[in-house]
Protein backbone atom coordinates (compact mmCIF):
# COMPACT_ATOMS: atom_id res chain seq x y z
CA UNK A 1 0.00 0.00 0.00
CA UNK A 2 2.81 2.50 0.65
CA UNK A 3 4.55 1.47 -2.46
CA UNK A 4 1.64 2.16 -4.66
CA UNK A 5 0.78 5.20 -2.72
CA UNK A 6 4.58 6.37 -3.31
CA UNK A 7 3.93 6.08 -7.22
CA UNK A 8 0.88 8.29 -6.77
CA UNK A 9 -1.53 5.48 -7.42
CA UNK A 10 -4.98 5.64 -5.72
CA UNK A 11 -5.14 3.41 -3.22
CA UNK A 12 -7.11 2.45 0.12
CA UNK A 13 -7.31 -0.33 2.42
CA UNK A 14 -8.53 -2.55 5.03
CA UNK A 15 -6.98 -4.18 7.97
CA UNK A 16 -8.57 -6.45 11.00
CA UNK A 17 -6.03 -4.47 13.64
CA UNK A 18 -7.70 -1.32 14.81
CA UNK A 19 -4.05 -0.22 16.05
CA UNK A 20 -2.49 -0.71 12.45
CA UNK A 21 -5.29 1.42 10.55
CA UNK A 22 -4.51 4.28 13.68
CA UNK A 23 -0.90 4.00 12.22
CA UNK A 24 -1.59 4.43 8.89
CA UNK A 25 -4.41 6.51 9.51
CA UNK A 26 -1.47 8.93 11.61
CA UNK A 27 0.70 9.05 8.15
CA UNK A 28 -1.83 9.66 6.15
CA UNK A 29 -3.44 6.84 4.68
CA UNK A 30 -6.91 6.18 3.52
CA UNK A 31 -7.82 2.91 5.51
CA UNK A 32 -11.08 1.17 6.83
CA UNK A 33 -11.17 -1.61 9.79
CA UNK A 34 -14.65 -1.74 8.53
CA UNK A 35 -15.20 -4.73 5.97
CA UNK A 36 -18.10 -4.43 4.37
CA UNK A 37 -17.60 -0.92 4.31
CA UNK A 38 -14.23 -1.12 2.31
CA UNK A 39 -15.32 -3.68 -0.23
CA UNK A 40 -18.29 -1.75 -1.24
CA UNK A 41 -16.41 1.02 -2.07
CA UNK A 42 -14.23 -1.25 -4.09
CA UNK A 43 -17.32 -1.97 -6.37
CA UNK A 44 -18.44 0.84 -6.44
CA UNK A 45 -15.25 2.32 -8.03
CA UNK A 46 -14.42 -1.08 -9.85
CA UNK A 47 -11.44 -0.92 -7.76
CA UNK A 48 -8.84 -4.08 -8.33
CA UNK A 49 -8.56 -6.14 -4.99
CA UNK A 50 -5.75 -7.69 -3.60
CA UNK A 51 -5.89 -9.73 -0.61
CA UNK A 52 -2.58 -9.37 1.72
CA UNK A 53 -3.67 -12.17 4.83
CA UNK A 54 -2.40 -15.31 5.78
CA UNK A 55 -3.76 -17.99 3.88
CA UNK A 56 -5.81 -19.39 6.77
CA UNK A 57 -7.40 -16.25 6.81
CA UNK A 58 -8.33 -16.11 3.09
CA UNK A 59 -11.43 -18.44 2.86
CA UNK A 60 -13.39 -16.01 5.61
CA UNK A 61 -12.53 -12.73 3.71
CA UNK A 62 -13.39 -14.22 0.31
CA UNK A 63 -17.45 -15.06 1.91
CA UNK A 64 -17.26 -11.28 2.39
CA UNK A 65 -15.97 -10.63 -0.51
CA UNK A 66 -18.74 -12.72 -2.42
CA UNK A 67 -21.18 -10.63 -0.38
CA UNK A 68 -20.64 -6.83 -1.61
CA UNK A 69 -17.51 -7.04 -4.08
CA UNK A 70 -18.16 -10.10 -6.15
CA UNK A 71 -17.70 -8.34 -9.49
CA UNK A 72 -14.49 -6.47 -8.55
CA UNK A 73 -11.41 -7.65 -10.11
CA UNK A 74 -8.98 -9.77 -7.77
CA UNK A 75 -5.71 -11.01 -6.72
CA UNK A 76 -3.63 -12.12 -3.84
CA UNK A 77 -0.55 -11.69 -2.56
CA UNK A 78 -0.31 -14.63 -0.34
CA UNK A 79 2.66 -17.05 -0.41
CA UNK A 80 1.42 -20.22 -1.57
CA UNK A 81 -1.09 -20.30 -5.06
CA UNK A 82 -2.82 -23.88 -5.08
CA UNK A 83 -4.88 -23.50 -2.28
CA UNK A 84 -5.59 -20.14 -2.87
CA UNK A 85 -6.81 -20.85 -6.44
CA UNK A 86 -8.54 -23.35 -4.94
CA UNK A 87 -10.43 -21.54 -2.22
CA UNK A 88 -11.18 -18.99 -4.75
CA UNK A 89 -12.63 -20.95 -7.32
CA UNK A 90 -14.50 -22.54 -4.14
CA UNK A 91 -15.86 -19.64 -3.26
CA UNK A 92 -17.10 -18.49 -7.18
CA UNK A 93 -14.65 -15.87 -7.61
CA UNK A 94 -12.34 -17.95 -10.26
CA UNK A 95 -13.29 -15.98 -13.20
CA UNK A 96 -11.84 -12.12 -11.85
CA UNK A 97 -8.93 -14.11 -10.32
CA UNK A 98 -5.33 -13.79 -11.52
CA UNK A 99 -3.03 -14.74 -8.47
CA UNK A 100 -0.01 -13.13 -7.50
CA UNK A 101 3.09 -12.96 -5.25
CA UNK A 102 5.81 -10.20 -5.21
CA UNK A 103 9.25 -12.20 -4.07
CA UNK A 104 9.82 -9.14 -2.02
CA UNK A 105 9.80 -9.07 2.36
CA UNK A 106 11.44 -8.64 5.67
CA UNK A 107 11.47 -10.44 9.15
CA UNK A 108 9.42 -7.80 10.40
CA UNK A 109 6.14 -7.19 11.05
CA UNK A 110 2.96 -4.08 11.23
CA UNK A 111 2.66 -1.05 9.83
CA UNK A 112 5.79 0.33 11.11
CA UNK A 113 7.57 -2.34 8.63
CA UNK A 114 6.39 -0.97 5.63
CA UNK A 115 8.72 0.26 2.75
CA UNK A 116 7.40 1.94 -0.36
CA UNK A 117 10.85 0.58 -1.78
CA UNK A 118 10.45 -3.12 -0.72
CA UNK A 119 9.53 -4.37 -4.32
CA UNK A 120 11.83 -2.38 -6.35
CA UNK A 121 13.52 -5.24 -8.77
CA UNK A 122 11.84 -7.97 -7.13
CA UNK A 123 10.16 -10.50 -8.97
CA UNK A 124 6.53 -10.54 -8.64
CA UNK A 125 4.79 -13.69 -10.01
CA UNK A 126 2.07 -13.66 -11.23
CA UNK A 127 -0.36 -16.82 -12.92
CA UNK A 128 -0.46 -17.18 -16.17
CA UNK A 129 -3.82 -17.74 -18.70
CA UNK A 130 -5.79 -15.79 -16.25
CA UNK A 131 -8.58 -13.13 -17.55
CA UNK A 132 -6.36 -11.27 -20.19
CA UNK A 133 -8.52 -7.63 -18.50
CA UNK A 134 -7.24 -8.84 -14.60
CA UNK A 135 -4.18 -10.02 -15.25
CA UNK A 136 -2.95 -6.87 -17.15
CA UNK A 137 -4.56 -4.70 -14.43
CA UNK A 138 -2.54 -7.06 -11.94
CA UNK A 139 0.93 -6.66 -13.91
CA UNK A 140 0.51 -2.94 -14.04
CA UNK A 141 0.20 -2.64 -10.39
CA UNK A 142 3.73 -5.05 -9.91
CA UNK A 143 5.07 -2.86 -12.81
CA UNK A 144 4.30 0.76 -11.24
CA UNK A 145 6.19 -0.24 -7.88
CA UNK A 146 8.91 -1.67 -9.31
CA UNK A 147 8.72 -5.10 -9.71
CA UNK A 148 9.39 -7.34 -12.69
CA UNK A 149 6.93 -10.20 -14.11
CA UNK A 150 7.43 -13.72 -13.85
CA UNK A 151 4.80 -16.19 -15.24
CA UNK A 152 3.95 -19.46 -13.99
CA UNK A 153 1.40 -22.21 -12.98
CA UNK A 154 0.29 -22.75 -9.03
CA UNK A 155 1.96 -25.97 -8.38
CA UNK A 156 5.62 -24.54 -10.09
CA UNK A 157 5.57 -21.72 -8.33
CA UNK A 158 4.42 -23.51 -5.07
CA UNK A 159 7.41 -25.90 -5.01
CA UNK A 160 9.53 -22.98 -6.16
CA UNK A 161 8.45 -21.24 -2.61
CA UNK A 162 9.17 -24.24 -0.81
CA UNK A 163 12.34 -24.51 -2.15
CA UNK A 164 13.56 -20.54 -2.07
CA UNK A 165 11.62 -19.30 0.85
CA UNK A 166 9.63 -21.51 3.19
CA UNK A 167 12.21 -24.45 4.04
CA UNK A 168 14.76 -21.73 4.61
CA UNK A 169 12.31 -20.45 7.15
CA UNK A 170 12.68 -23.23 8.93
CA UNK A 171 16.07 -24.29 8.21
CA UNK A 172 16.90 -20.57 9.74
CA UNK A 173 14.34 -21.27 12.68
CA UNK A 174 16.71 -24.76 13.24
CA UNK A 175 19.75 -23.31 12.83
CA UNK A 176 19.00 -20.49 15.78
CA UNK A 177 17.65 -23.32 18.16
CA UNK A 178 21.13 -24.85 18.05
CA UNK A 179 22.81 -21.52 18.98
CA UNK A 180 21.32 -21.32 22.51
CA UNK A 181 21.34 -25.03 23.27
CA UNK A 182 23.94 -25.60 25.89
CA UNK A 183 24.73 -29.64 25.80
CA UNK A 184 26.18 -29.51 22.27
CA UNK A 185 28.36 -26.07 22.96
CA UNK A 186 25.66 -23.27 22.63
CA UNK A 187 24.64 -20.56 24.44
CA UNK A 188 25.42 -16.71 25.62
CA UNK A 189 29.06 -17.27 24.80
CA UNK A 190 28.62 -19.03 21.45
CA UNK A 191 26.08 -16.73 21.03
CA UNK A 192 28.62 -13.32 21.92
CA UNK A 193 30.85 -14.68 19.40
CA UNK A 194 28.41 -14.93 16.85
CA UNK A 195 29.93 -13.15 13.31
CA UNK A 196 27.76 -12.75 9.54
CA UNK A 197 27.64 -16.81 9.37
CA UNK A 198 24.94 -16.96 12.11
CA UNK A 199 23.30 -13.67 11.90
CA UNK A 200 22.46 -14.34 8.19
CA UNK A 201 21.75 -17.72 8.62
CA UNK A 202 19.29 -17.46 11.26
CA UNK A 203 17.91 -13.29 10.30
CA UNK A 204 14.40 -15.06 9.03
CA UNK A 205 14.00 -16.94 12.21
CA UNK A 206 13.02 -13.35 13.60
CA UNK A 207 10.11 -13.41 11.12
CA UNK A 208 6.37 -14.15 12.65
CA UNK A 209 6.23 -17.49 13.62
CA UNK A 210 2.42 -17.22 12.72
CA UNK A 211 3.31 -15.95 9.20
CA UNK A 212 5.73 -18.88 9.06
CA UNK A 213 3.22 -21.30 9.86
CA UNK A 214 1.02 -20.00 7.63
CA UNK A 215 3.35 -20.72 4.43
CA UNK A 216 4.72 -23.86 5.30
CA UNK A 217 1.09 -25.25 6.35
CA UNK A 218 -0.71 -23.77 3.66
CA UNK A 219 2.13 -25.50 1.23
CA UNK A 220 2.76 -28.38 2.85
CA UNK A 221 2.93 -30.86 0.07
CA UNK A 222 5.42 -28.66 -1.40
CA UNK A 223 7.41 -28.08 1.73
CA UNK A 224 7.72 -31.79 2.87
CA UNK A 225 10.28 -32.67 0.23
CA UNK A 226 12.07 -30.53 0.16
CA UNK A 227 12.46 -30.55 4.16
CA UNK A 228 13.55 -34.26 3.20
CA UNK A 229 16.03 -33.44 0.62
CA UNK A 230 17.36 -30.91 3.34
CA UNK A 231 17.61 -33.93 6.30
CA UNK A 232 19.32 -36.18 3.49
CA UNK A 233 21.71 -33.73 2.71
CA UNK A 234 22.68 -32.69 6.36
CA UNK A 235 22.27 -36.87 7.30
CA UNK A 236 25.08 -37.68 4.63
CA UNK A 237 27.20 -34.88 5.50
CA UNK A 238 27.01 -36.49 9.19
CA UNK A 239 27.68 -39.70 7.89
CA UNK A 240 30.94 -38.54 5.93
CA UNK A 241 32.42 -36.47 8.19
CA UNK A 242 32.05 -39.63 11.22
CA UNK A 243 33.44 -42.26 8.75
CA UNK A 244 36.00 -40.59 6.96
CA UNK A 245 36.25 -37.20 8.47
CA UNK A 246 35.34 -35.14 5.49
CA UNK A 247 32.62 -32.46 4.57
CA UNK A 248 34.17 -32.66 0.54
CA UNK A 249 30.83 -33.94 -1.38
CA UNK A 250 28.59 -31.41 0.55
CA UNK A 251 30.65 -28.26 0.36
CA UNK A 252 31.93 -28.75 -3.23
CA UNK A 253 28.23 -29.25 -4.22
CA UNK A 254 26.90 -26.64 -2.48
CA UNK A 255 29.29 -24.22 -3.40
CA UNK A 256 28.54 -24.81 -6.88
CA UNK A 257 25.23 -24.58 -6.12
CA UNK A 258 25.61 -21.25 -5.06
CA UNK A 259 27.65 -20.18 -7.83
CA UNK A 260 24.88 -21.07 -10.08
CA UNK A 261 22.59 -19.05 -8.10
CA UNK A 262 24.21 -16.13 -8.17
CA UNK A 263 24.56 -16.42 -12.09
CA UNK A 264 21.10 -16.88 -12.50
CA UNK A 265 20.61 -13.79 -10.76
CA UNK A 266 23.34 -11.85 -12.58
CA UNK A 267 21.02 -12.64 -15.30
CA UNK A 268 17.38 -11.73 -14.28
CA UNK A 269 18.24 -9.36 -11.70
CA UNK A 270 19.93 -6.48 -10.92
CA UNK A 271 22.05 -8.38 -9.00
CA UNK A 272 22.05 -7.27 -5.05
CA UNK A 273 25.43 -7.94 -3.07
CA UNK A 274 25.01 -9.27 0.47
CA UNK A 275 26.31 -7.50 3.56
CA UNK A 276 29.29 -8.92 4.63
CA UNK B 1 48.02 -7.56 7.82
CA UNK B 2 45.68 -4.27 6.24
CA UNK B 3 44.00 -3.64 9.28
CA UNK B 4 47.53 -3.30 10.93
CA UNK B 5 48.56 -1.64 8.22
CA UNK B 6 45.44 0.55 8.27
CA UNK B 7 45.92 1.19 12.23
CA UNK B 8 49.76 2.05 11.57
CA UNK B 9 51.38 -0.50 13.04
CA UNK B 10 54.46 -1.98 11.86
CA UNK B 11 53.42 -5.31 10.46
CA UNK B 12 55.27 -7.48 7.37
CA UNK B 13 53.81 -11.07 5.79
CA UNK B 14 54.25 -13.96 4.28
CA UNK B 15 52.32 -16.26 1.93
CA UNK B 16 52.82 -19.22 -0.03
CA UNK B 17 51.28 -17.60 -3.17
CA UNK B 18 53.27 -15.42 -5.51
CA UNK B 19 50.09 -14.13 -6.84
CA UNK B 20 48.89 -12.73 -3.62
CA UNK B 21 52.59 -11.68 -2.83
CA UNK B 22 52.57 -9.89 -5.81
CA UNK B 23 49.15 -8.17 -5.03
CA UNK B 24 49.98 -7.08 -1.66
CA UNK B 25 53.36 -5.42 -2.59
CA UNK B 26 51.12 -3.62 -5.69
CA UNK B 27 49.20 -2.00 -2.29
CA UNK B 28 52.48 -1.26 -0.91
CA UNK B 29 52.94 -4.13 1.60
CA UNK B 30 56.39 -6.08 2.86
CA UNK B 31 55.12 -9.60 1.83
CA UNK B 32 57.52 -12.23 1.34
CA UNK B 33 56.93 -15.65 -0.80
CA UNK B 34 60.04 -16.69 1.34
CA UNK B 35 59.09 -18.19 4.59
CA UNK B 36 63.06 -18.92 6.37
CA UNK B 37 63.20 -15.02 5.40
CA UNK B 38 60.39 -14.06 6.92
CA UNK B 39 60.82 -15.88 10.01
CA UNK B 40 64.25 -14.88 10.74
CA UNK B 41 63.17 -11.15 10.32
CA UNK B 42 61.39 -12.18 12.77
CA UNK B 43 63.15 -13.76 15.11
CA UNK B 44 65.32 -10.46 14.83
CA UNK B 45 62.86 -7.53 15.19
CA UNK B 46 61.09 -10.00 17.63
CA UNK B 47 57.70 -9.60 16.44
CA UNK B 48 54.64 -11.02 17.47
CA UNK B 49 53.93 -14.33 14.73
CA UNK B 50 50.11 -15.05 13.79
CA UNK B 51 49.07 -17.98 11.77
CA UNK B 52 46.67 -17.32 9.50
CA UNK B 53 46.79 -20.81 7.42
CA UNK B 54 43.93 -23.68 7.42
CA UNK B 55 44.48 -25.81 10.39
CA UNK B 56 45.57 -28.58 7.86
CA UNK B 57 48.53 -26.38 6.95
CA UNK B 58 49.49 -25.38 10.68
CA UNK B 59 52.02 -28.60 11.50
CA UNK B 60 54.01 -27.87 8.99
CA UNK B 61 54.43 -24.33 9.10
CA UNK B 62 55.50 -25.04 12.75
CA UNK B 63 57.99 -27.51 11.52
CA UNK B 64 59.87 -24.26 9.98
CA UNK B 65 58.98 -21.72 12.71
CA UNK B 66 61.22 -24.25 15.60
CA UNK B 67 63.78 -23.90 12.91
CA UNK B 68 64.04 -20.24 12.24
CA UNK B 69 61.85 -18.54 15.27
CA UNK B 70 61.34 -20.75 18.20
CA UNK B 71 61.57 -17.53 20.55
CA UNK B 72 59.14 -15.44 18.81
CA UNK B 73 55.73 -14.63 20.51
CA UNK B 74 53.32 -16.94 18.93
CA UNK B 75 49.29 -16.72 17.84
CA UNK B 76 47.26 -17.99 15.53
CA UNK B 77 43.89 -16.93 14.02
CA UNK B 78 43.02 -20.34 12.88
CA UNK B 79 39.22 -21.49 13.76
CA UNK B 80 39.68 -24.16 15.89
CA UNK B 81 41.68 -24.08 19.17
CA UNK B 82 42.36 -27.54 20.99
CA UNK B 83 43.72 -29.27 17.55
CA UNK B 84 45.90 -26.03 17.13
CA UNK B 85 46.74 -25.95 20.89
CA UNK B 86 47.88 -29.60 20.65
CA UNK B 87 50.08 -29.47 17.04
CA UNK B 88 51.72 -26.09 18.81
CA UNK B 89 52.83 -28.16 21.61
CA UNK B 90 54.01 -30.96 19.83
CA UNK B 91 55.96 -28.75 18.42
CA UNK B 92 57.39 -27.72 21.67
CA UNK B 93 56.26 -24.16 21.20
CA UNK B 94 53.52 -24.19 23.95
CA UNK B 95 55.46 -21.69 26.12
CA UNK B 96 55.57 -18.93 24.20
CA UNK B 97 52.10 -19.49 22.26
CA UNK B 98 48.38 -17.86 23.08
CA UNK B 99 46.30 -18.90 20.45
CA UNK B 100 43.75 -16.45 19.69
CA UNK B 101 40.49 -16.51 16.92
CA UNK B 102 38.83 -13.14 15.66
CA UNK B 103 35.05 -13.81 14.96
CA UNK B 104 35.01 -11.73 11.66
CA UNK B 105 34.96 -12.54 8.27
CA UNK B 106 33.57 -13.36 4.30
CA UNK B 107 32.82 -15.29 2.11
CA UNK B 108 35.35 -14.18 -0.42
CA UNK B 109 39.35 -15.46 -0.71
CA UNK B 110 42.63 -13.94 -1.75
CA UNK B 111 44.29 -10.58 -1.06
CA UNK B 112 41.47 -8.42 -3.21
CA UNK B 113 39.27 -9.29 -0.53
CA UNK B 114 40.94 -7.98 2.31
CA UNK B 115 39.39 -5.18 4.33
CA UNK B 116 40.94 -2.87 6.99
CA UNK B 117 37.57 -2.53 8.52
CA UNK B 118 36.39 -6.25 8.73
CA UNK B 119 37.74 -6.09 12.89
CA UNK B 120 36.08 -3.29 14.05
CA UNK B 121 32.98 -3.90 16.70
CA UNK B 122 34.24 -8.13 16.73
CA UNK B 123 34.85 -10.26 19.31
CA UNK B 124 38.53 -11.72 19.66
CA UNK B 125 38.52 -14.90 21.49
CA UNK B 126 41.77 -15.29 23.02
CA UNK B 127 42.68 -18.53 24.80
CA UNK B 128 43.22 -17.67 28.89
CA UNK B 129 45.76 -18.62 31.21
CA UNK B 130 48.73 -18.23 28.87
CA UNK B 131 52.21 -16.28 28.85
CA UNK B 132 51.09 -13.00 30.11
CA UNK B 133 53.48 -10.81 27.69
CA UNK B 134 52.03 -12.84 24.74
CA UNK B 135 48.72 -12.55 26.03
CA UNK B 136 49.37 -8.92 26.97
CA UNK B 137 50.78 -9.00 22.87
CA UNK B 138 48.15 -10.71 21.36
CA UNK B 139 45.24 -8.49 23.39
CA UNK B 140 46.87 -5.07 22.20
CA UNK B 141 46.89 -6.57 18.46
CA UNK B 142 43.00 -7.29 18.75
CA UNK B 143 42.33 -4.02 20.27
CA UNK B 144 44.33 -1.81 17.74
CA UNK B 145 42.09 -3.48 14.98
CA UNK B 146 38.75 -2.59 16.34
CA UNK B 147 37.83 -6.08 17.64
CA UNK B 148 37.23 -6.41 21.44
CA UNK B 149 38.20 -9.17 23.49
CA UNK B 150 36.53 -12.53 24.92
CA UNK B 151 38.77 -14.79 26.88
CA UNK B 152 38.01 -18.50 27.14
CA UNK B 153 39.57 -22.29 26.64
CA UNK B 154 40.20 -24.39 23.56
CA UNK B 155 37.59 -26.79 24.37
CA UNK B 156 34.64 -24.22 25.08
CA UNK B 157 35.48 -22.18 21.63
CA UNK B 158 35.54 -24.92 19.86
CA UNK B 159 31.89 -26.04 20.36
CA UNK B 160 30.80 -22.35 20.41
CA UNK B 161 32.45 -22.28 16.98
CA UNK B 162 30.31 -25.07 15.83
CA UNK B 163 27.67 -23.94 16.85
CA UNK B 164 27.81 -20.36 15.37
CA UNK B 165 30.39 -20.64 12.98
CA UNK B 166 31.02 -24.15 11.16
CA UNK B 167 27.87 -25.80 11.35
CA UNK B 168 26.16 -23.00 9.59
CA UNK B 169 28.26 -23.09 6.55
CA UNK B 170 27.63 -26.65 6.26
CA UNK B 171 23.54 -25.83 6.69
CA UNK B 172 24.40 -23.47 3.76
CA UNK B 173 25.66 -25.55 1.69
CA UNK B 174 22.97 -27.72 2.10
CA UNK B 175 20.39 -25.14 1.57
CA UNK B 176 22.29 -24.28 -1.76
CA UNK B 177 21.89 -27.67 -2.99
CA UNK B 178 18.19 -27.54 -2.61
CA UNK B 179 17.49 -24.54 -4.57
CA UNK B 180 18.78 -26.25 -7.77
CA UNK B 181 17.31 -29.87 -7.31
CA UNK B 182 14.53 -30.32 -9.59
CA UNK B 183 12.91 -33.71 -8.16
CA UNK B 184 11.79 -31.25 -5.48
CA UNK B 185 11.06 -27.79 -7.08
CA UNK B 186 14.33 -25.80 -7.39
CA UNK B 187 15.74 -25.04 -10.76
CA UNK B 188 16.66 -21.81 -12.78
CA UNK B 189 13.05 -20.47 -12.15
CA UNK B 190 13.29 -21.05 -8.36
CA UNK B 191 16.16 -19.05 -8.24
CA UNK B 192 14.97 -16.29 -10.38
CA UNK B 193 12.62 -16.06 -7.55
CA UNK B 194 14.97 -16.23 -4.46
CA UNK B 195 14.64 -13.11 -1.91
CA UNK B 196 16.47 -12.42 1.39
CA UNK B 197 15.83 -15.39 2.54
CA UNK B 198 17.39 -18.00 0.62
CA UNK B 199 20.04 -15.21 -0.43
CA UNK B 200 21.35 -14.50 3.48
CA UNK B 201 20.34 -18.50 4.06
CA UNK B 202 23.02 -19.31 1.29
CA UNK B 203 25.61 -16.79 1.40
CA UNK B 204 28.31 -18.78 3.01
CA UNK B 205 27.76 -21.28 0.78
CA UNK B 206 30.37 -19.07 -1.25
CA UNK B 207 32.64 -19.76 0.93
CA UNK B 208 35.76 -21.66 -0.39
CA UNK B 209 35.04 -25.36 0.09
CA UNK B 210 38.62 -25.95 1.06
CA UNK B 211 38.19 -23.21 3.96
CA UNK B 212 35.00 -24.91 5.38
CA UNK B 213 36.36 -28.31 5.17
CA UNK B 214 39.02 -26.89 6.96
CA UNK B 215 37.09 -25.61 9.85
CA UNK B 216 34.32 -28.70 9.61
CA UNK B 217 37.18 -31.38 9.45
CA UNK B 218 39.86 -29.55 12.04
CA UNK B 219 36.79 -29.68 14.62
CA UNK B 220 35.17 -33.06 13.67
CA UNK B 221 34.39 -33.39 17.58
CA UNK B 222 32.81 -30.40 17.97
CA UNK B 223 31.24 -30.53 14.67
CA UNK B 224 29.33 -33.71 14.84
CA UNK B 225 27.05 -33.36 18.14
CA UNK B 226 26.05 -30.12 16.46
CA UNK B 227 25.19 -31.10 13.13
CA UNK B 228 22.75 -34.44 15.11
CA UNK B 229 20.80 -31.60 16.78
CA UNK B 230 20.41 -29.51 13.51
CA UNK B 231 19.23 -33.02 11.74
CA UNK B 232 17.15 -34.00 15.02
CA UNK B 233 15.41 -30.62 14.45
CA UNK B 234 14.35 -30.67 10.97
CA UNK B 235 13.27 -34.03 11.38
CA UNK B 236 10.65 -33.63 14.24
CA UNK B 237 9.63 -30.32 12.43
CA UNK B 238 8.96 -33.03 8.98
CA UNK B 239 7.26 -35.51 11.41
CA UNK B 240 4.83 -32.07 13.13
CA UNK B 241 4.29 -31.23 9.47
CA UNK B 242 3.38 -34.68 8.03
CA UNK B 243 1.42 -35.90 10.85
CA UNK B 244 -0.50 -32.98 12.39
CA UNK B 245 0.22 -30.62 9.44
CA UNK B 246 1.99 -27.96 11.63
CA UNK B 247 5.58 -26.55 12.03
CA UNK B 248 4.15 -24.86 15.67
CA UNK B 249 7.11 -26.41 17.88
CA UNK B 250 10.27 -25.54 15.49
CA UNK B 251 9.46 -21.74 14.33
CA UNK B 252 8.48 -20.71 18.33
CA UNK B 253 11.38 -22.34 19.73
CA UNK B 254 13.21 -20.97 16.85
CA UNK B 255 11.67 -17.30 16.69
CA UNK B 256 12.44 -17.19 20.89
CA UNK B 257 16.02 -18.61 20.36
CA UNK B 258 16.77 -15.61 17.73
CA UNK B 259 14.98 -13.11 20.02
CA UNK B 260 17.45 -14.14 22.83
CA UNK B 261 20.63 -14.32 20.16
CA UNK B 262 19.69 -10.13 19.39
CA UNK B 263 19.44 -9.50 23.22
CA UNK B 264 22.59 -11.09 24.06
CA UNK B 265 24.25 -9.65 21.21
CA UNK B 266 23.04 -6.02 22.36
CA UNK B 267 24.58 -6.42 24.99
CA UNK B 268 28.00 -7.18 23.81
CA UNK B 269 28.25 -5.89 20.45
CA UNK B 270 27.42 -2.67 18.71
CA UNK B 271 24.03 -3.86 17.28
CA UNK B 272 24.71 -4.63 13.59
CA UNK B 273 21.40 -4.27 11.31
CA UNK B 274 21.03 -6.99 9.00
CA UNK B 275 19.74 -5.89 5.37
CA UNK B 276 17.09 -6.92 4.16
Amino acid sequence: MRALAAAEVPVFGWNRSEATVEAAHADGFDVYNDLPETLLRAAEEDALIVLGVPVYAVAELLSVIVEYAPQCALTDVVSVKEEVQALVEAAGLGDRFVGSHPMAGNEYSGWQSTDSRLFEGAPWVVMADGDPEVTERVQCMAVTVGAHIVETDPVTHDGAVACISHVPHLVASALATTGVEESIGGGDLALQLAAGSFRDGTRVAGTSPSLVRSMCEGNRRAVLPVLGHMIEELQACYRELWSEGTVADLTARGNAAHAHYKEVKRHTDEPTEPAD
